[in-house]
């Protein structure tokens, strides 16, 4: 697309306090000129059978046809036998990566200041794979599947993140020497794809060993690569270190180019509609979607003023121990921009 | 066993540093008139075809008959087409429960200083099953597998812990909201267990949230119950949390009230044999095996030995950044003794 033609998005505002922090992103997005049109979609009120969920059958084309788009939180509606709305995002739009880069906030301490990495899990197999089944009476079993293709697919995603994001090595994440089929074939796609990447340091760790490093010392890794449970345990760990979901950024990746960048907190009903939502993870993910469209400029501009005015201090939200409102926050980014 | 009478206990004192570090341990033991005799034995230089490994048959012998037992690392041999010594172990000694009390050491600063909790690992089944196969080629499947009567067994054994220790609380922690069959039979052992003892607290925790939560405030937590794999991680992440697997102490359970406490940590080969070895971990898991066998007296008056020794930091070994010898630091603790 031509720097006139602006770049259609699909943004999901999501529930809860999302429709709030879905403003802050839309207004700073304006301030600095960032040519994205939005496209937006709530999720609906009754099961759409085509979806199978609460989700639209048009948001999910909206995805497909813009590729890219920006997501709230979403809170599953409870017992009424249709699949998590996230869970169906991923498998309805393919989305076999989530990418999180994961970086200490100047302006809020935790006991690490040193996390600089990125971790990125397949997203659409292994212990997620829905097989489950009761052998005899209290005898059951979870069919964890790994697929030559998926962890390839993932691989090779990881490199190429590595390689065009200046990163210099890959870590691969494993219990190979457990579940030597189906870890062993993850670690054997990424070996195939690390070939391909001479410049690009690669390791291979074992996860109860890079859970221990990572509380150690989080600055030994760089780019962490890993099936589908291992990722949602580790980047939640690495979200811990740097201080909560509320403040770390994320995006999925489809096939054919699809980026959903998404804020993976809950959707906090007890203070939605009161101006008191931290904008901070929608907006640092609504830049990994910026920079999957390599509108680097505006993505360092944003990243620079989101990240000054959280040193600076001075507005900062109630989850943060701070006394300012959603608005006031997102007007001192604007602020600084 | 009557106050005159020693208890005998099989101790292996493993391989690489091990034999130093069962010596400090023998020799604290002495010190403090501990009334245990040894019954030593090592890992052997072939197979043994009734134990399909190197242990010896008479050593796993000597375990079932004493009962209690303390364990240094054990390398298992490379690419023989045996089984791990450590698999081998809980095999064969059907050693069902780990269990690790992690708690900040004074002396040893890390970025934590309020850890005080133990982990407790269903150690028999779920994703260490050993059942995998190709399914076609490039698909290949793990079974995981939670049976009701290993479940209940841990559970039992967590909330039986809590109790008989002072504990207040107690964690199952899983990942049912996507294994709703595997790990949700196990959340309902847990929770058939929890009312039976209704001065526990209970409550559950999935998996990623742990983790984070963990990171962030591990005061936030008491005694934690999961199945194997989780447990394989989380006890290896609270390790690193108060600085890593060289302190931490680490205790199996078996059946018939069998106790064999390790040191979870590895052999160190480059260091055996040169008095530069850090005895810790050894010395705190041989005062879980003491408390097994209700010997709490002589465990207090060890421990707080070793944690003065360790607040001195006078007699600090290379791992933790000081000079010291293996055996001025046990001789340091034997003086506090
Ligand atoms: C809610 C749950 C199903 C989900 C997951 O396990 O993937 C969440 O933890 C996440 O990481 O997005
Ligand atoms: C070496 C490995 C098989 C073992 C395990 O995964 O159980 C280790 O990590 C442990 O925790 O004892």
């Amino acid at each position: 697309s031509s720097d006139s033609t602006p770049i259609r998005a699909t943004l999901f505002p999501g529930d809860g306090i999302g429709p709030e922090i879905a403003e802050s992103v839309k207004q700073v997005f304006r301030e600095a000129e960032v040519p994205i049109e939005w496209e937006e979609h709530y999720v609906g009120d009754q099961i759409d059978p085509r979806t199978q969920s609460f989700l639209t059958w048009e948001s999910l084309e909206s995805v497909r046809k813009n590729r890219v788009g920006l997501k709230g939180p979403m809170a599953t509606p409870i017992g009424k036998g249709h699949r998590s709305l996230n869970l169906t995002l991923r498998k309805e739009l393919n989305l076999y990566a989530n990418v999180r880069p994961c970086y200490s906030l100047p302006g809020y301490k935790t006991r690490y200041d040193d996390v600089n990495l990125i971790t990125i899990r397949e997203n659409t197999e292994g212990e997620y794979s829905g097989l489950e089944h009761q052998v005899v009476r209290g005898v059951v079993e979870s069919l964890k599947i790994i697929t030559r293709q998926a962890s390839l697919r993932v691989a090779e995603y990881a490199f190429h993140y590595a390689k065009t994001h200046g990163r210099e090595r890959v870590s691969a994440i494993h219990k190979a020497n457990i579940m030597q089929k189906t870890d062993g074939l993850f670690l054997k796609c990424c070996r195939e794809v690390a070939e391909k990447y001479p410049d690009i340091k690669y390791e291979e760790v074992v996860i109860d060993n890079c859970c221990m490093m990572l509380v150690k010392n989080p600055a030994l890794f760089d780019v962490l690569v890993m099936p589908n449970l291992y990722g949602d345990i580790i980047s939640d760990l690495c979200a811990g270190l740097i201080g909560g979901l509320g403040l770390t950024p994320s995006c999925n990746i489809g096939e054919g180019g699809i980026a959903l960048a998404e804020a993976v907190h809950g959707s906090a009903p007890d203070i939605a509609g009161k101006n008191l939502a931290n904008p901070t993870a929608l907006l640092l993910s609504s830049l990994t979607m910026l920079r999957h469209l390599e509108l680097h400029d505006k993505a360092d501009r944003i990243q620079n003023a989101i990240l000054s005015t959280m040193s600076q201090g001075k507005f900062r939200t109630a989850d943060l121990g701070g006394a300012s409102s959603t608005s006031d926050y997102t007007m001192a980014i604007c602020d600084h921009l």
